[in-house]
């Protein structure tokens, strides 16, 4: 992975688009076409995985790269189970839209991913950690937004299959107690992107303002900040 | 906000580039110019965090900018009190070298940002938190973690001070019982973006090798990847 580029020269407008243009088109992605992806750019986006702001630098994340068509079909089986516990609590035609929304693409897309976050990483005290001790779990998640968005630039979906059980999880992947599962990802060739969240186009929630949630000096007050047209 | 943005189209290999270099060279940043943010830019970074993935697209976040002299003396003593604590954890030298360390920017830096999770937004089954009843905490981590990256191609530092108590937060910011508080940062422009975290170049933490995190099939198993030469 390159570490030359140029770390402390502004960016260029150009640059400073493609990262805004990579943050506003990334999506949350459920159909996968079945081509495989090349390792060179798995390792990539592993790279920037590993790139992410952790705690203390403790880098308690690992990667679990899950192709086996048995491992697999174990997980899926898990979302199963979990997903018709979860369409329960969903009363009546809200729960009729739950079970006809595609939530997972476990099986379609050529590469799934666990990233974990291993709690005894580095030893019991952590720089950052000691007053909020779920900053390592955190580190984690940062790691994952870092592999989204680098996905999204090197044109492949990504998909986080949240409605499984942990502890399933990590009896399938042999996780140890220390090591906690923080994401399960669905990875491969997409055939779009759209333009808006899925969930948004099928009338599930409305994307939010962004203005009434900014607040200044207090929870509650509005902030001093002319927030332009709506929008 | 624009969002107009080429959603389905590919990056060129320049956008893939200053993806990769923002993911990069993103920093830590304790040390901070004077300077206050123009309010575009500021809002700017905010839209790059609102359009962060959340779960069931929930949007839990809040944003509370704090610019108040007072409020951040507040924040400053609390962090004071824990630094305090934290420090007396690391034995001997490493305590000395502990102390030694630069940790916060909370005063000098222009605005402070308390990012939050409301875990009462869209009523209390969420789709896709049933299972893992986190993800919600996860999704306002994924807006810090677009933030810090939208900030660093504007030439912005970013510091997340997580040596404090929440519960000084929650008192000093007024936060309302549902509502957990994710990031404490500081914003500001910086002299310079170091090619290497500062945790690394003072010698408390080496970066870890990728290759031996990666793992296939289950914890433990090497990947059937070929990582290329080490570095």
């Amino acid at each position: 992975m390159p570490e030359d580029f140029p770390h402390d020269l502004a960016f260029s407008a150009a640059e400073r688009a493609a990262v805004y243009r990579v943050i506003l088109s990334r999506r949350d992605c459920r159909r996968f076409l079945p081509e495989p992806l090349p390792e060179p750019l798995v390792l990539r986006l592993l790279a920037a995985a590993h790139h992410a702001p952790s705690v203390g630098f403790m880098q308690p994340w690992n990667f679990l790269l899950i192709r086996s068509v048995e491992v697999k079909g174990r997980v899926k089986a898990a979302f199963e189970r979990a997903n018709v516990r979860a369409a329960a609590l969903f009363p009546g035609d809200r729960g009729d839209h739950y079970r006809a929304l595609k939530l997972e693409g476990i099986i379609e897309s050529p590469l799934n991913l666990c990233v974990t976050c291993d709690r005894s990483r580095q030893g019991p005290i952590i720089l950052g950690r000691t007053a909020q001790p779920d900053m390592d779990l955190y580190s984690s998640v940062c790691a994952v937004q870092n592999l989204w968005l680098a996905a999204r630039a090197e044109g492949v979906g990504v998909g986080w299959v949240s409605i499984i059980d942990p502890e399933d999880l990590r009896a399938i992947l042999g996780l140890p107690d220390a090591v906690v599962p923080i994401a399960y990802l669905c990875l491969g060739r997409v055939a779009a992107f759209p333009a808006v969240p899925e969930l948004q186009t099928l009338g599930w929630l409305e994307r939010t303002d962004l203005a009434p949630l900014i607040f200044e000096d207090r929870w509650g007050m509005p902030a001093r900040l002319d927030p332009g047209p709506p929008g």
